[in-house]
C-alpha cells in the first residue's frame, strides 16, 4: 500500500484537505480517494461503512430522534496545472480546494470526532458531481440504496462561502427553430432568410424580464439566456433554419411542467422543442429540522440566501428530504485554474456544524 | 479503346447532350470526357486543338479582324441518382443537362460545323468550375495560357434559358462578431449575452434595403444576407461572442474595395472580418463586339438582362474582355437532382449562335 493515500483524520482541516487535494479524483477516477476515505473510516467503531462503487456512506447508528445527512462529492473538474495543492498566507490553492475537497475534509473531521453526536449523522462521499446527470453518484444510491439517504434534513458540502443557502433554481434547455425558405442568395427574394427571422427570437429574449419571486422568505432572480445559436447552408445559400438553444432557469415556486409551459408561451410564436429539465428544490426553511439547522450553524452569520444555480439539493428534495447548501469554499473559483479556499473557512465551518450536531 | 467514349458531332444537339451527360464529369473527374472532347475535335483540320489538364482549346486561325470566345466548363455537380439521361417528351433529364452540357454540345457542334466562320472562334472547354476557385480550370488557363484565351469578346455557355444575361455581380463574404462576457446562466446578470447582442447585427440585415443600380444599361438588384450564425460555449454559460457571417452579392458599378467599404460602414458597430471577394463584371453591352452578338443573337429575344449570380464572366472582365452569358439550360435547375433541359433550346442556342458565327 502506498503510504501516500493514507489519511489522517487528526489532522487540521486546511491539512486534511490539502491531503484530499493532492490525491487526484477528476470524475469517472475516484477509485484511489474513495479507497482512501473507505481505508480512514472503516477503523471507527462508531460508524457503519457502506461502499457503492466509488461512493462512500457512514452512518452513525445510535437511535436518536433525527438523522440528518451531510454530503459531499469526491470528484473534481479536469486538473488544470493546479496540483498538487500549495499554500499561500492564509490561502491553499490546488484544483479541488473550494469544490468541494474543504467540505469534503470538515466531513470527515466531523465523522472521526462525533462518536455521540446529538442527532444521527450519516455521512455521503459521492463520484460523478462534475459530469452528465446520469453518472452521478448521489442518483445512483438514490435509486439503488435510498435506505443509505434516508433522513430528515440534509446539508451539501458545496462551496457558499460559509454561508447558508437554501435550495435551488431548477433550469431547463430548449430550442426555439426559426424557419425559412432557401435560395440562392444572388437572388435572394426568392427565399426567406431564416437567421434574420431569428432576430424576434433574440428581440423576445432582450426584451425579457426576470422574475424575482419570494420563495418560503428566500428572494430568487430568473433567467432566460440563449447559450447557443446555429444556422447556415453554405456561403452563398440563404439558410431555411436557424436554432436558438436558450436556458431558462426557473425559481423552486415552479415546477419542470410550469416551467416549460412559461417558455413555450413566450417563444409561442415558434416550434420550440425541450432538451431537458431538472427540477428545482423549495428552502424549506419553515421546516422544523432546517430552522434548527440555521438557528443554530446561521447564528451570527447573514440571513440565509437563496442557491440561484442547480445543485445536487434538488436530488434530496426529490426524496421528500429539505436540504441546504454550506459549505466553506468559494462559489465563484469552482472549476478555474486559480481555485484556492481560505483556510480559516474551513474551521470555522467545522466548528458550526460541531455545535449543531452536539446540541 | 472504349467505344462508349467515341463522340459522334454529328448527332444533333440533344443527342449529343445525352451523349455527354453519360460520360459522367464531376469536378476533378474530367478526364475521360475530355478525352473524348479531344479525340472528337483533333481530327477538324479546321482547329488549333490545345490541351491543358482537363481543359481543351480549339481554335480557328482564319486572321479575321475580330476573334470571339465561347467558353463552358464540362465538369458537374456531384451525380444524385440522375444518370443516366433520360428523355420525357420535349425533356431531357440527367446531371449537367441544364449546367451545362447542353452549352458543351452547342460548342462542339459548331466547332465541327464552322470550317470558316465570319469571325475567329476559340473554343474553350474546362474543367473545375463547381468547385473552389482554386482550382477552376479557366483561371488556370489565364494564367498559364493567356494566349489561348486572347479575344474581342466571350460568350460564357451558363444556363440562362436562352435569355442574354450581361456581366455578374460580385460576391464578398465577411465575419460581423457580437462580443459579450462569460457568465454562469443562473447569474447572467454578471456576463453580457453576445447572441442577445448579435440581435442588433440581424437588425441592421433586416433593415437593409437592396440598392439597384443601373449599369450600362442592365438593372441589378444587390443583396445582403446572413448565410450562418454560430455562437454558445456551454448549455449553462452567458457565451462571449457570436458570428454572423454575411454574404454581400454587389453590383458591377462597386469594385471590391467599394463593395468592403460598404460592409464595414453598415456593421461599423462591430469587428468586421472580411473572409472573401470576387470582383463582378461589367455588363459591357455598349462596346462593339458585344453589340454586335445583341443585335444578332438577341433579335427577337427579351432585351439582356443583367447576370445577378456570379459567373466565370468575371474571369474574362479581369482580362479586359467583355462577356456575356447565354445557354440553353434552366438556371433554376442547376444543381438539382431533377435537372433537365428543354431539347428545342438547345437547336435555338446553336441556331442562333451560327447566324452570328456567319454574319
Amino acid at each position: 500500500m502506498d503510504l501516500d493515500l493514507d489519511l489522517d483524520l487528526g489532522l487540521d482541516g486546511a491539512a486534511l484537505t490539502a491531503r484530499l487535494v493532492d490525491i487526484p479524483s477528476v470524475s469517472g477516477e475516484e477509485g484511489p480517494l474513495a479507497d482512501a476515505i473507505e481505508r480512514a473510516l472503516r477503523p471507527l467503531a462508531h460508524l457503519a461503512v457502506s461502499r457503492d462503487g466509488h461512493a462512500i456512506v457512514a452512518r452513525t447508528e445510535l437511535g436518536r430522534a433525527e438523522r440528518v445527512i451531510l454530503a459531499g462529492h469526491i470528484d473534481t473538474v479536469p486538473v488544470a496545472g493546479n496540483l498538487p495543492s500549495r499554500t499561500e498566507g492564509s490561502r491553499l490553492f490546488g484544483c479541488g480546494t473550494s469544490d468541494m475537497k474543504s467540505g469534503v475534509a470538515v466531513q470527515l473531521r466531523l465523522a472521526a470526532r462525533l462518536a455521540a453526536p446529538s442527532r444521527d449523522v450519516t455521512y455521503v462521499f459521492y463520484d460523478c458531481e462534475e459530469v452528465a446527470a446520469e453518472r452521478n453518484g448521489l442518483l445512483r444510491l438514490s435509486r439503488t440504496r435510498p435506505d443509505l439517504l434516508a433522513g430528515d434534513f440534509a446539508v451539501l458540502m458545496e462551496p457558499t462561502e460559509g454561508q447558508i443557502e437554501g435550495g435551488c433554481q431548477g433550469t431547463l434547455r430548449a430550442e426555439v427553430t426559426a424557419a425559412g425558405k432557401r435560395a440562392h442568395t444572388a437572388r435572394a427574394w426568392m427565399g426567406r432568410n431564416a437567421i434574420h427571422e431569428a432576430g424576434d427570437i433574440l428581440g423576445v429574449l432582450r426584451g425579457y424580464t426576470p422574475r424575482e419571486p419570494l420563495v418560503d422568505g428566500l428572494r430568487y432572480r430568473e433567467g432566460l439566456n440563449a447559450v447557443a445559436i446555429r444556422g447556415g447552408v453554405a456561403g452563398n445559400v440563404v439558410p431555411d433554419e436557424c436554432v436558438v438553444t436558450v436556458n431558462y432557469r426557473f425559481a423552486p415556486d415552479r415546477d419542470g411542467g410550469q416551467a416549460e409551459e412559461f417558455v413555450r408561451s413566450t417563444f409561442a410564436a415558434w416550434p420550440v422543442t425541450v432538451i431537458d429539465v431538472a427540477e428545482g428544490a423549495r428552502p424549506g426553511l419553515d421546516q422544523r429540522a432546517a430552522a434548527a439547522f440555521v438557528a443554530t450553524v446561521g447564528a451570527g452569520l447573514g440571513a440565509p440566501r437563496a442557491k440561484l444555480g442547480w445543485t445536487d439539493v434538488a436530488r434530496f428534495a426529490a426524496l421528500g428530504i429539505p436540504a441546504v447548501n454550506y459549505g466553506p469554499g468559494l462559489p465563484e473559483l469552482a472549476h478555474s485554474a486559480g481555485e484556492y479556499v481560505e483556510t480559516g473557512a474551513i474551521a470555522a465551518c467545522e466548528s458550526r456544524l460541531l455545535s449543531w450536531l452536539c446540541t
